[in-house]
């Protein structure tokens, strides 16, 4: 196959990180990636080129471009971290196959994304683009998590956020396992989908003393593991309303709050303790035949109907730096970039 | 031997926990216990009787008769968790025998104390009486936290209240064990006495920028253990200019501030945790063969000069009610009751 030279992308505009941190929200891209025609990238050793097919667009990618992200942005290159899509250049036996991809080395907003041949995912014939292009950052974060969940023995465990999509993907997790899930959202408009997904309890931080809801909840249920995206006081007031040897993981921080430690004596006297989690690290730190059997549930759940992804807009890659605000801006269902449209 | 039946004790006014929480500091213990006679314990199976020689004072004690500490408390029972003395009844071979004890069942301000015969340690003979007194709950969480420090792999690590008796039991084990210690104080005039002890480096916080000095400590020396014991503000700002994979580890709670986590993400991003530490969870943890191999390390360390206790006073027991507030707002050293004076 022959390639061309230059291709289409939504191009970083920073280098590093910014001083400011206001959350995984946006109004206007203009600031930060400009639609612009680049050099296609040149895979070297252990690299592969791939031709996109479909982008996911996370809260991990906003807060990242903003750069506010754990990791420092890089000027000129395509911004995006996963995507679906064929690979076309590079020393892989997956030539020819079509992969999803974490895009390490070049971004996936383009026409072109480059990766580490390692962390490529071949995706079997009768997977969605939609489930393939996201299958990487919200389904294996899912996974990840709620192995934890499962190691803490608990018969339930707590999720705030829960209307995102990671939100709906640990829901149904929770009801597959039978382990149940107490969802935290803001509008009790959520409240229906998420029971109906499969939560067992919905607390709406917007109804009357939500707290004290949580506090009978949590007698009821007992959970051990609050998996947090949030990161605000009433996180923070949930976290102390569990019972003893609970777990308050960090994973996303939606809020500016800086969160306070009321009750910091139950970390001594109840073994409760605060941490966070990093897929990447879960990555290199976890068994490694963990992964494939990852991918292979994940597949499988979405071919199965188990997970569905939503999807909020699909818009091309030439209307994105306009039309993606709108799209992010909704409520329920997920943003994809199609680079070919 | 003939036991008597009644004794002198300073017996607890109150049951359970308060709603308060304003920190081991104490003015008048009127309000908390009463220098009453009352009935020596009768031993069951597995209590040994102890005729108490000397009585600690312990900031746990004072925030344990405010009804604030981890444990309820219990009207009419004697106050005072450790003490050294004679064991004069009880199913156990170390009848006859000078022992520090914890005590469980009935406190050790009194002339007779009462606990379980498996938490009796043997004192060797060279031992000091405050040294004895003292044994279990200061030195044996010296050891404890210590284990937790050099498992780190860090080459130094961080302590606040430095000051205290614990503090300087900690500063002496890094010194001795080539961890540098950074000691965190309020009081300049502390600085070069825990210099001298051993402190690699002592910042003060009443100083200008203590977080400015922090942070250039830090870089040169990269600690990844905080031992806490005041919970402030400070201390989490400490804990966020600490290098990654640093963990926060809360063992006390001398400010009643609210710390708020500010750089939430450095839980994410920089594998940062925040965990409590307790000596009662850790005793049921440990490897019980640590536990005499530590008080072996303990009293050879008293003996040979490698630690010290400081005495800020010695009360007899019938003045303690009157006299102990001011012995305890000494800013160095340690108070004691004597139920033989």
């Amino acid at each position: 196959m022959t390639l061309p030279d230059k291709m289409n992308a939504l191009v970083q505009l920073h280098d590093g990180y910014a001083a400011t941190q206001t959350g995984p929200n946006i109004a206007d891209l203009t600031p930060f990636v400009a639609h612009q025609t680049t050099a296609v990238p040149q895979p070297g050793d252990g690299q592969a080129l791939i031709k996109v097919h479909m982008a996911a667009v996370n809260p991990s990618d906003i807060h990242f471009i903003k750069g506010e992200y754990g990791q420092p942005r890089r000027k000129d290159v395509p911004a995006g971290f996963e995507g679906v899509g064929e690979v076309v250049a590079g020393d892989t036996p997956l030539l020819g196959q079509r992969v999803s991809f974490f895009a390490s080395a070049s971004g996936a907003w383009a026409e072109y994304a480059m990766t580490d041949t390692a962390t490529l995912v071949p995706c079997r014939p009768d997977l969605a683009e939609v489930d393939a292009a996201g299958q990487l950052v919200n389904p294996l974060t899912a996974i990840a998590m709620f192995d934890i969940v499962k190691e803490s023995g608990a018969d339930s465990f707590v999720l705030n956020a829960a209307g995102s999509q990671l939100g709906k993907l640990l829901i149904a997790l929770g009801r597959d396992h039978g382990i149940k899930p107490i969802a935290v959202v803001r509008r009790s408009a959520q409240a229906a989908n998420l029971r109906a997904l499969g939560a067992a309890e919905v607390i709406v931080t917007g109804e009357l003393d939500p707290l004290g809801t949580a506090k009978t909840v949590f007698e009821t249920f007992k959970p051990l593991i609050l998996l947090d995206a949030v990161g605000d006081q009433f996180t923070s007031d949930l976290f102390f309303a569990m019972p003893a040897n609970a777990r308050w993981i960090n994973y996303g921080k939606l809020s500016t709050e800086a969160p306070a430690l009321t009750q910091l004596g139950q970390m001594i006297f109840q073994h409760k303790q605060i941490e966070g989690f990093w897929l990447t690290r879960w990555m290199k730190e976890v068994d490694p035949a963990r992964i494939p059997q990852a991918f292979a549930e994940i597949q499988e759940r979405f071919v199965t109907g188990a997970w569905k992804t939503d999807v909020a807009g699909i818009v091309p890659l030439s209307e994105a730096i306009t039309k993606l605000p709108e799209v992010l801006a909704m409520p329920d269902g997920k943003a994809f970039i199609d680079p070919r449209a």
